[in-house]
């Protein structure tokens, strides 16, 4: 099964890039609250294309609907629809059937997985254009958790070859909050023209590039997740997996503890204002797939968007034979900036449904 | 919920350290499939502890016991009841109740999330040694797996600072059975000398290292995973990210990704044989979501032990105050040749789960 | 959580009566089936209102526009939403707030569940307008097994003190197809009649009437479900009573066994052109929570309908005393005519999936 | 799948009649209960066989061992795994393996099932004898639900011809512990003897006979339970029909709703002490799939035990021709006294499933 998620508060998404719309049932969402819109739009349209050189022109209007669950402004804790017509839709830019199998795209993989029938016009439902539900239901969950305390940050800890610093040694009680106005979000002042410039240079040489995407969560109690399959990292990257562009997860150190030692990679515990702290942040903020109250870190690495206007060679469908490709059409040379927000939307899902579940064991 | 994974093939696990045993359930494991009994003892000999300097002294029986969903040496498809009963609990060593929390353990977020209640003992439910039902279990996946063709290899790729060749340029028709049967299986031939003498020099300092591991799947057919929320990297970084020590996970060229420019990422198609393939596997064989029919290659971040001999800085839970503790008992200077055998079998449930559910769109 | 069903054919259903819409996503139906536009449109036909005198007068669109996973007329694997517009809204009718609750209605269930942020309006998550979804999504599951041999009858097998005869002893070979054309199907001939003039005479009486639906599902093969918590009977009556007014189910005998002896209960097992049958069929085509070929037989009981004409006693919530309601409005005297297709539509899904699960199993 | 139940309480049952052992896992049981093992083990003597003539003479040790998720007498809040070894297994009873398949029985639903790999012994996994795991399951939801004012209770409302008075008429605040201290459960003072006579004949000839369980839950609250998929009747249901003799299950008045009029079936709503009542409870304590605060009552039909000792008419499997059968060994004429522990132990956990369910949205 491919579309649905989450145990507590349970995400259905639906959609495909050229289909009459996307949209996503998001069920198990606390009753009562009130949206806050234009927020929520707000988010929205750092998702949208568009914006800048670094994304595809391609318009989308992305004009989220509240079908259901929300009554005068506020959720009802009934099942939520959100719909999202699309309207923009220039399928000719892709050819005339899912012929010439795009590289780095799912074209071939789902194919073969709905035997042939799938609606493969614009990457289907593979498009990353599923993600404007996904923003639009993260940024309810967002809005959620902040009446808790909880505070997401993301930014971009690695374009190309640019590489920024990493809330492993920032601050955590710093307000990150500017981030969110950031074409390129980055922790050091003036990276992200530098970064701006890297990625314009794999435009002009009609190119993509990748990049990391850094986040911390901020105001969790200790004590969500669990040991083994619902480790805090399990349900986290799970999601995050779930985003086509990302191929890596790691928290705390990742990578980085290979070449550390025990003795380096634990983190000490230390009492500060009558509480548990660690003084370093190795873990990422979770021990033993739980919460230890301290931030959750991790970072996620994009890949570089498939669709670049190179000739690629590829495969005939139809013919069974070797064939050369060129995609025209509208691309975004640098998903990162777009990205940065479903990574946030994401985030805020998994610690909700974290959430759920920890307030179900308080009794 | 903590103990549960899986859709087509659901493991439930259970027990803690110091408890009377340890085990899993396996429910809906495919029925008629002759065990061979001998292969999986040595699978979970490998993860046993006691081989070398470089793990712990500990000895553990691991004896598991088939109670359920076998007949006459063949599953029977009901489900399958593996218990591993704990006979060498020397819990004087683990001092006389959870009160220095050990920095890099559970003890703290386990005591949080259980509310006091928890058996802490040995590390309880977060033990690793919880996975040697893992091993059990999985070792009766990749059985079955094997009579379709699917094969799992599974190297170090880095120790502490030695870092070993890639499956990504290794090749993928070539017979890894040899892996199995090294301490520290490496591609490179005398890699594993130095990296011994790096967990050695690790040991001498009464600490401990971390590492890097690498896995390969070959023999899957193009079709497995979806998009969004069961993608492939989805369900397989779930059940690695339950492992405690996995603290990152990527699929192909993973966190390189984002150095990368389109034109290097993509993964150009070609004909081969008559069959479609890819002439570089970047994508780790997995294009949105979905098996491409390349070998599936992942890496997965493995942190140092967090047991090591040194004094280390804590707080006392009982008197809520700063403290110093020294950890006795029996630790393993490097987890990583026990950790190999314990993502072969993750992987092994992964993909039989996955299979299986591709096995039902077959209609 | 309220609003997804299933384990290989998972439905999310969505909307309020007085919402902008309502809906249902469809996840895991097979690709490549062609859909009978048509056929489908019959069968919410029938369980629209508005068809004579025994149901409400009130006029319902329930025009299904199939938003995704369609294309060229054909299923392609992809989620399936339906979504249905709420056109015909006479809120006024309904009061202008939820504060005389109904009797035999949420309005108070619901209003304590979510905590007074509830869409009250009309009956909310709870109205039967939102089996016009599962009737479009059963519609499909139909047509899907139908390609296999399967079908799915009903009939009224008691309205008021009207007892029609039974599928038990009816001939599972014969056409029950006719059923479908009958504004109140049964058995007997000329029964409908009587039926009719029960209905009518509690119309006459502002009141309503419940009454007894009987379905036989034949073509299945033996094998589909489970033993213990997945049983046909499991997953069938979870099903049915999702449905607002069913109150009890029973399969074969059912409380029929409770008089009867087990050499009296017991089918007898004999062989029939080479395959294994049973001469008698109390157990209403499952053994032990499995099928075993013959056709599987169940009965629900429908109440009747809680919106009456006549005064109620109830309380004001707003006031928080003892209050006398008048319920104005259109309502079905009679809901059965239109909750047939509604048992049908939810038996072709509890179908559908426990045939996927199987077919996930032939490996 | 088969064999996993519940989504904030986990249930995973597994075993066979005459394998090692049967068992169950429950995960997410709240932390820090304090067990009664008396009173569990009252609850197993119960179900336990060899208590009358009613019941079969086979002697069951049914000594359940809490090998996980407890420590020092409580419950740890990991997972508790319980082990029951079958001790004695006759099987020499049964014949020399799955060839007469006995009606009623699922011996050959098992065998196509599994694909004639399944243990068949005894009944396999469809032996009546899984049900001793429930039951130590459901004590300890029991226990924990009473310190929350919950009780649950039930009587034998018919054995065969002989027929109970009902929870539906009686005083919902009496105590009805002393149910729990009778063989044949009854309200009706002196019925239970009737009831013994009526099973003792069936005895005699050889047979036996079937009943009706009538259930009460007092102390809900308002408001658990889910519009249609998660509905209290959905969730209830579902587990009531996974005990193998149940046939059928109604909620309130049940099938007796056909016969009455709206009018007679709405349950007025007064005020009560400042709390909101209903004047009758004929909707059995749940409105629109959820509880109203009124006692929870249902009803569920126990077919009568197929193994009888007279021959029966049925086939072989491995000739493929008609045959007679004689089963030999220990049954139970009546199974209705040892069901009723079930019932109650089924009852329990789909309530603390559904209370969990709740406690997470109380945020």
């Amino acid at each position: 099964m491919s579309s649905t998620y989450g145990q507590q508060l349970k995400l259905s998404i639906f959609g495909q890039s050229h289909a009459e719309a996307i949209g996503v049932i998001v069920d198990g969402f606390p009753a009562g609250m009130e949206i806050d819109m234009a927020r929520l739009m707000a988010e929205m349209a750092r998702r949208a294309p568009g914006q800048s050189l670094l994304t595809t022109a391609r318009k989308e209007a992305d004009a989220p609907e509240f079908l259901t669950g929300v009554l005068n402004g506020r959720t009802t804790g009934q099942p939520i629809c959100i719909l999202i017509r699309n309207t923009n839709q220039r399928s000719r830019d892709y050819g005339d059937g899912v012929d010439l199998i795009r590289p780095g795209h799912a074209d071939y993989t789902g194919h073969v997985r709905y035997f042939g029938f799938e609606d493969w016009r614009g990457g289907g439902s593979f498009s990353g254009r599923l993600t404007a539900s996904i923003v639009a239901a993260g940024a309810l969950c967002s809005q959620w958790l902040e009446t808790q305390g909880v505070k997401i940050a993301c930014h971009i800890q690695q374009l190309g070859t640019v590489k920024d610093a990493s809330f492993m040694t920032a601050d955590p009680e710093a307000d990150y909050a500017y981030l969110k106005s950031m074409h390129l979000p980055v922790l050091t002042e003036g990276l992200d023209q530098q970064m701006e410039a890297e990625a314009l240079d794999a435009r002009e040489a009609a190119d993509s590039i990748g990049g990391v995407i850094e986040c911390m969560v901020t105001g969790l109690p200790a004590g969500l997740g669990a040991p083994f399959f619902d480790s805090v990292e399990s349900q986290i990257s799970h999601l995050l997996f779930s985003v086509p562009a990302v191929k890596g997860v790691e928290f705390g150190a990742g990578f980085g503890f290979a070449a550390m030692r025990g003795s380096q990679a634990n983190d000490p515990f230390a009492m500060k204002d009558g509480k548990i702290v660690t003084t370093t942040n190795h873990a990422g903020g979770v021990n033993g797939g739980i919460t230890n109250g301290m931030p959750v870190i991790f970072r996620c690495a994009v890949r570089p968007t498939p669709s670049i206007a190179q000739k690629q060679q590829t495969v005939s469908l139809k013919v069974g034979e070797q064939a050369e490709l060129e995609i025209h059409g509208r691309h975004d040379p640098c998903i990162l900036p777009r990205a940065v927000p479903v990574i946030e939307a994401i985030t805020a899902i998994a610690v909700l449904d974290m959430w759920k579940e920890r307030q179900g064991c308080l009794m």
